[in-house]
């Protein structure tokens, strides 16, 4: 018997009827000799009703309160999975955020889950309940709801397998795995029996949304066996674990090709290379809340220096203005930015110890005439930027350039 | 500064903009120096939506998790009005009902009030705060959501009002106060500026349906001074108090006529006059959970003796069937039934001290032609069944012959 905790997103329980098809691959799990503890999120749809009401309302809403409303839409969930259990004759059990004993600071609609006291939950499963838990909210210490920010449901599903020391934490979504890189895109993208969290993680941040990254992050802290799968099949899924050290180093370098559509550039030209410009720069920019993501500056031979980074598309226009503004006080010759780029990672934590994959990377992408506008690395991915329009050319290249297809490759 | 309880039921926070009207009238009062505990129902439609959704699921929806499923609708509007307030300037903070410590009784779907906890409620008041509360809604000692069963904003404002010793528990509904009659009937009924709790528990549960009659029961016994006003209008509504005494008695005999169409009637002919036969009919009827209203047996020369009782129309079947089975264990001789009556009756706590009402309202229906088919009297109200095509008539007719269409009258 394992104790098994699965959590399912607003699309699979988008309607009745997808409640109740849950119910009963609920139910079929129970029936196979598991315990289970189900996390769901709002209806598909329910937190953008509720909070195009509050938009009606206030441009910006109170975010006590908007905690209060949003939380509504889970709430609603587990109460109808519960019925529709109980209707195929299985006990069940639902619980709010607070009423399961999550803990969160007082960070309204971003909060952290801080504790989890399991008692409630445990003593239930013990009864042979199945226990239903609203996803993506918790109570602070003053004893008012709190949120996860959205994709929190996932947060959630971890964060109690880890408090029950479940044995897996199912994630059932619309699709039915990681694959490689994006089948829209790679046709014979393959779907991976399994992966490390530092990749999902990769591969996630790069815009595989499959999971919340948050989630895995908190999967891989706390050592949780996490598994993406769908709700509309029956296949195993990905398994997201630990990296295991020597079988995986065995198998294949990269696991997958990840990208992003969501970027735009920002140049600032000829200032002046001193050790204080980076920060003279991102500084403003960060301040203002505007993530920036790569940052590369020219090596310089007579002390003046080009300084280039990235930031999502949609902060563009906002960060242009930042940055014109201080161009003067920076001593800039001039300045330029785009917004037709893309970025194209390889990721694999088999690449630590394998020399050669970004000069492959870079010969794939040069036979195709793709120009590299930029480069950053970490220990497990390289990220190149390039022109938008050649995007689904790179990622088709580099798919086949490190056979992503062949099945065995991890 | 006087410290009110304000409700707003589904119709006056039916939409954004009554959520903002409502707001604005909030403030207004505590602009006027009063505190204000605000209690509301749900957006109206939004509790029948999430019935809907349950039947979908369920013919008969567990209960427990009716209560968490239901309670959303209220919890979705605290957190609306909380937002519309400080969009105005007014801070505010919203509770649901096991927030504001309305501690309840374990029964799902109909819970009774057994303490509040009013520290929170007290704290946020004594800083300047609106507290908005869900009405219908607790939790029970295992931490359960409850509620209180339909209507039961009203009873969740009375009893927050008793629990702060407010000055007044101001019902705020679509109609401007309570009438001698339904004005839809009776063009010039008067809208009464007082009424006695007692009046107003036989005008409620006689068919005008204002208040929920438990929560003028509990206003009763609890003293909490009820006025009933209209949320779009600036009338000053009607007054609930208890009967003072002598005031009471120098003025109206009758406050007014209240009636019901829900009526259907079952006679049971020549069954013995026996003690037990009384219990006989109306026992298997009640534990069919079918209330029973008006009852009468006849004075029988021969010990035989027909008995008749009135149930809600849509029992009529139902009631039918139960007393056709018992029939001739009964020893009946026959039995018959209608649906086409109607209950009207005369209230008013006038009436305890003054001899002659019933027979004024006997004559006034004789005058007319109305046949009286039942009677029921109590302390200070006499109500008589009647054919229902005479029922506009019959009001009509007895509003006149009280004349209490005439101002001052109480």
């Amino acid at each position: 018997m394992s104790l098994l905790v699965q959590k399912y997103g607003g699309t699979s329980v988008g309607s009745v009827e997808r409640i109740q098809a849950v119910a009963e691959r609920v139910k079929r799990t129970v029936d196979q000799g598991h315990k289970v503890v189900v996390v769901v999120s709002a209806m598909s749809g329910e937190t953008n009703r509720l909070i195009g009401l509050a938009k009606d309302i206030s441009v910006q809403p109170k975010p006590r309160e908007l905690d209060v409303l949003v939380s509504t839409g889970e709430q609603v969930t587990i109460a109808l999975l519960c019925m529709a259990l109980s209707e195929i004759g299985q006990e069940a059990r639902s619980y709010t955020g607070a009423q399961a004993g999550i803990k969160t600071d007082n960070s309204y609609n971003k909060a952290r889950i801080k504790d989890i006291n399991t008692d409630k939950v445990m003593s239930d499963l013990d009864k042979g309940r199945v226990v239903v838990i609203a996803g993506f909210q918790g109570i602070n210490e003053d004893g008012d709801v709190t949120t996860l920010g959205r994709g929190g449901s996932d947060t959630s599903a971890v964060a109690m397998a880890a408090a029950l020391k479940a044995d897996e934490c199912q994630i059932y979504t619309d699709v039915d795995g990681v694959y490689t890189t994006d089948p829209r895109v790679v046709p014979n993208a393959r779907k991976m029996s399994r992966i490390t969290f530092e990749e999902m993680l990769e591969m996630a941040s790069l815009g595989s949304k499959v999971l919340q990254i948050r989630s895995v992050e908190f999967a891989g802290k706390y050592d949780v066996t996490l598994r993406v799968l769908s709700s509309f099949t029956d296949s195993e899924g990905t398994l997201i674990t630990k990296d295991d050290g020597d079988s995986v180093v065995e198998q294949a370098l990269i696991s997958g090709i990840a990208f992003n559509r969501d970027e735009a550039q920002i140049t600032v030209l000829g200032v002046p290379d001193t050790p204080g410009i980076a920060h003279a720069i991102v500084g403003p920019v960060a301040e203002a809340n505007i993530e920036v993501d790569m940052i590369v500056q020219n090596i310089s031979p007579d002390n003046v220096t080009d300084f280039t980074f990235t930031v999502n598309r949609g902060d563009y226009q906002r960060t242009y203005d930042i940055v014109n503004g201080l161009a003067a006080e920076l001593g800039a010759t001039n300045m330029s930015g785009r917004t037709d780029i893309a970025k194209v990672s390889v990721v694999g934590v088999g690449m630590r110890s394998h020399a050669g994959i970004a000069s492959k990377m870079f010969k794939a992408l040069s036979k195709e005439a793709i120009n590299i506008l930029m480069i950053s690395t970490s220990e497990i991915k390289i990220s190149v930027l390039i022109d938008e329009k050649y995007l689904e050319l790179a990622v088709r290249t580099l798919h086949d350039a490190f056979e992503l297809d062949k099945s065995g490759n991890l």
